[in-house]
């Protein structure tokens, strides 16, 4: 044993003790004739302590050419601190070391090794092993093995069973891009790596396991935007013999106890809302319930009073910013032009502001009377100091555009708390969309989601009503999992993959192992799949995945820590019968 | 709910409640206007019956249109069996069924589905996902699973962290062959998929993660033996500040926590043995020590007696088959030609029997006095009723014939017992050994393996001799984990790469992240991996791992449950640069 004691383990109860310490050297101070040295590893900090006549000179000599992150071995006895540090728990100690051992010397780091560090993203990312040593960073790591081992703890205590599904599997042309792997010993031919277990973990429900997951890495080939890795975390899940209730039931179950065991909150239960409800007063398929602020609609009231822009638009429709009536002409000039920016593409914005004196002003006074603005008021129950921000124009486009404002007045009012968890359900999404590029009906969540029985009649007259027993998991405006009741009968499949456009040769090609198998006896079966790192970051509030992630890959899908991907050689390209065709 | 209860749960204790049961109908028994279903899920099997008179002829009608495995509902109410069935636990009662739902129908598998089935190999891969539904095979999965959550309980307790490392990595060329992934957003290059995470945990350790564990999947593109996969799992760890003594400590504490928890085995202290030791007593690296039959070398002897044989051999070496005395002239002869196949290619087989009566008759009896194979014998310890079976010639050669046929007598005489284990740990491994092809040394375990402290003067003198710190766990003759102490300063890893005839430029190009790493305060570490998929089908008791994945490809490296590997689009192809070559 090289340490008889972590660096974050020893008390005043461990007085006179000899003992031996490893670690890292985070600071050296060198005063009057002593040296203090406080050595650092993953369980906290000790300080050592060096004093001429007590310390012999070599020693003294060699704790004199310490540099930071140098790696050593301390031995001596713990004694009384004079002055206490409270901030650390072995703040009542330090030792007085008889030798030390320099396992490793250091070259300076290219960045402090410290909660705030001085190094930039592209040099933490190259130095990804030294920005692991900071505490933010290991926190990070520790807090997901924390949801790991819950979330295991959890579902095993539910029957759920763990089943390894194969990374090697089988290219198949529906959703993402797949990464593919040549085959060595079946010339011509490619593997896929996973997008999800999908069609796997519905064969072990053929297969009779009733209750699976697996906290599996997934991989999708797409073009990375900030926050997206082309390797992710699910934790994916699947259950024989219930329904949508029992489904949301589980895993409000799982989330309670995320919550409870790690957070040690204690969640309400977790409210439901429809895809149609969150579209039509929040405009999104993921509203952040952290504060209200509803959509509210106004044709009715605002159309025929001679304001053509209103008049044309397929729907008027506006939130209550409730306190912001202080706004000045500039804050709102300001937030129609960050509004009318490319990426939310508003024409205008209009605004009535109720003000503290009763009055009532608006950028459409000459449309609108004072009874017509006290009504739209109504509307939104707005009070004396609230401004309404109101959209019109193209019903979809403007909830998107609301939708925005809505989040982005939520951080102005400073209603987005990233350490308050709403959680919500979002149910009966669409089972189909419509490519309009492509002119074809897409499946919203996968080919395998099975329509409302109340809306299977619909598959044969107007597919874009039809509804599917499927959910999402939302905390705070960001989704965190989903999943839906699958198709378990062989006609019902076959029918989607022809609304899809397969041909029966592709569908059989594809997907004929999973057709066959429903032959043979499937039982009703339902899932669904978390964002494992999204998940994590959300329980360590922040924005970014990439600081859950050990080694992430930056924008280019590269790790610039090992330079990957590289080039392969001559030889391994022939027997994997293939070319390289880029210059 | 479609299910108040599993198929496994219902107890006399629950008479005359009104349940729904769900599951497959295992069999179905229509006598003397009853009828009898036995109703089958993971959890158990439940007999549903079914009266005239009780119950109505709608119902009758239904069940009697049921086959195997078809997917049902059955409500009802629990009564009291009249004849016990004492081999299922639900064998107090039954179920008399007031209505019955079909959920799925089923065509009749290709095979039973029955402990013993009458499917083959092709058959039972093809279909594997019926295969799954057979008690043993689903047996073996939830064993894995319970390996894995004990493996996962035992390191928690122990401060080690889950972290996950990536899939997408970079292709090195010592070792075996990389899986490759093409990279879209880079063109020309490719990922690896690793063979184990060996450096992502070693950077971890200079992260100062302190204890690292992951259960993880592997990769080896490797030409498949019967029991080898191209995907595999390892259960892999790494510890800082710690020598080979504290990892040998944690991890028998680990297969011991293993066989306690899973088993129920008090596991007796891990004996230790040298590589060195295991090759002069075994003539393997891997001994089972189920049973004892130690090598006994005989050269001092037999030579200089005038067979010319033994004299011209380097090694005579021999082994006490202990009551086989009784073999026939015929037996011995079959078992020399056992000895005489290509697999094996031993030039032949001396054998001294020492007879019942006394008398002591061998093949060699022209050559040696009766005083000589007494003495020969006392080597041995033989006494009446044993047989000496000796081999010769180059010294590894003769080893390893004569461990082949050790083993063989271990089958033979039953002493190698599948629910018996012996666990050993093998230590010392020579640090290199000389490919004599390529004429240069290679790293037995990997090069990153320290060389023991002592022997490190060896590597500028006799690189044969130096011994690593270097560890394989051995259960009953099988490799289940190793590992290795590792070099974790700057110059004695170049002096390794120098060995392995790394150019400066490769040694950068390759793991320059690595060696540049150690430079900035890397401590001391060593862990080991244990084949996971080997160690849960040793508890197992049996001999292929293929049992215990739920999803393993065959000896050509294809899933033929969903045809993988298969061609890619054109369109992929070019997204990807490249091309196939094959034709």
């Amino acid at each position: 044993m090289l340490r008889t004691h972590t660096c974050g383990e020893l008390r005043i109860s461990n007085l006179s003790e000899s003992v031996a310490l490893c670690g890292w050297v985070q600071k050296v101070r060198d005063k009057g004739g002593m040296v203090w040295v406080d050595l650092r590893d993953r369980y906290g900090i000790t300080q050592l302590i060096f004093e001429e006549g007590k310390t012999t000179a070599d020693v003294l000599d060699k704790v004199r050419t310490l540099g930071r992150e140098f790696v050593i071995k301390a031995e001596g006895k713990v004694i009384e601190r004079l002055s206490k540090n409270d901030k650390i728990d072995t703040g009542a100690v330090e030792i007085l070391v008889k030798n030390i051992e320099i396992l490793n010397p250091a070259k300076l780091p290219p960045f402090l090794i410290e909660d705030e560090t001085d190094g930039g993203d592209e040099l933490r990312m190259k130095y990804r092993y030294l920005d692991l040593r900071r505490n933010p960073v290991r926190q990070n790591l520790l807090l997901r093995h924390k949801v790991a081992q819950q979330t295991r703890i959890f579902l095993d205590s539910q029957q759920f069973i763990e089943v390894e599904t194969p990374v090697l599997i089988k290219s198949t042309p529906e959703g993402a891009r797949d990464f593919v792997v040549p085959s060595r010993m079946n010339p011509g031919e490619f593997y896929a790596l996973p997008q999800s277990p999908q069609t796997f973990k519905q064969l072990l429900m053929i297969s009779g396991f009733d209750r699976y997951y697996q906290i599996v890495k997934c991989f999708r080939d797409e073009d990375l935007r900030a926050d997206r890795q082309p390797e992710f975390t699910q934790i994916d899940c699947e259950m024989s013999y219930v329904e949508q209730e029992d489904v949301l039931n589980m895993f409000e179950g799982l989330i309670k106890h995320l919550f409870k065991t790690v957070k040690e909150i204690d969640l309400p239960e977790v409210p439901r809302m429809t895809y149609a409800d969150a579209m039509k007063f929040y405009g999104c398929d993921k509203p952040d319930i952290r504060f209200d602020m509803k959509f509210v609609e106004l044709n009715e009231l605002v159309q025929n009073k001679g304001f053509q822009v209103f008049d044309d638009a397929e729907l008027v429709v506006g939130i209550n910013a409730s306190g912001c009536a202080e706004y000045t002409r500039k804050q709102i000039d300001e937030l129609t032009e960050w509004m009318k920016r490319p990426q939310i593409g508003a024409k205008g914005l209009v605004y009535i502001r109720f003000n503290a004196d009763g009055t009532i002003k608006s950028s459409v006074d000459k449309f609108y009377s004072e009874e017509d603005l006290k009504a739209i008021g109504e509307k939104f129950n707005a009070k004396a100091g609230d401004l309404i921000l109101i959209i019109s124009g193209q019903a979809d486009k403007a909830r998107k555009q609301l939708n925005e404002l809505r989040l982005e007045m939520g951080n102005r009012l400073g209603l987005r708390n990233p350490n308050e968890y709403k959680v919500l359900w979002v149910v009966d999404f669409p089972l189909l969309e419509f490519g309009e590029e492509e002119n074809r009906w897409f499946a919203m969540h996968h080919p395998f989601t099975a329509p409302k029985p109340e809306d299977v009649p619909l598959l044969d007259s107007d597919l874009g009503k039809v509804r599917a027993n499927a959910y999402d998991m939302v905390i705070n405006g960001t989704e965190v999992g989903g999943g839906s009741v699958r198709i378990f009968q062989k006609p019902l499949q076959q029918r989607m993959f022809e609304i899809l456009g397969f041909s029966d040769d592709e569908a059989k090609k594809q997907f004929g192992f999973l057709m066959e198998a429903f032959e043979y006896g499937a039982p009703p079966h339902a899932g669904l799949a978390f964002g494992f790192d999204r998940l994590v970051s959300l329980f360590g509030g922040a924005e970014s995945i990439r600081d859950f992630i050990a080694f992430p890959k930056n924008n280019s899908g590269r790790d610039v820590m090992i330079d990957s991907p590289s080039s392969i050689s001559d030889l391994q390209l022939k027997e994997l019968y293939i070319n390289v065709t880029a210059k």
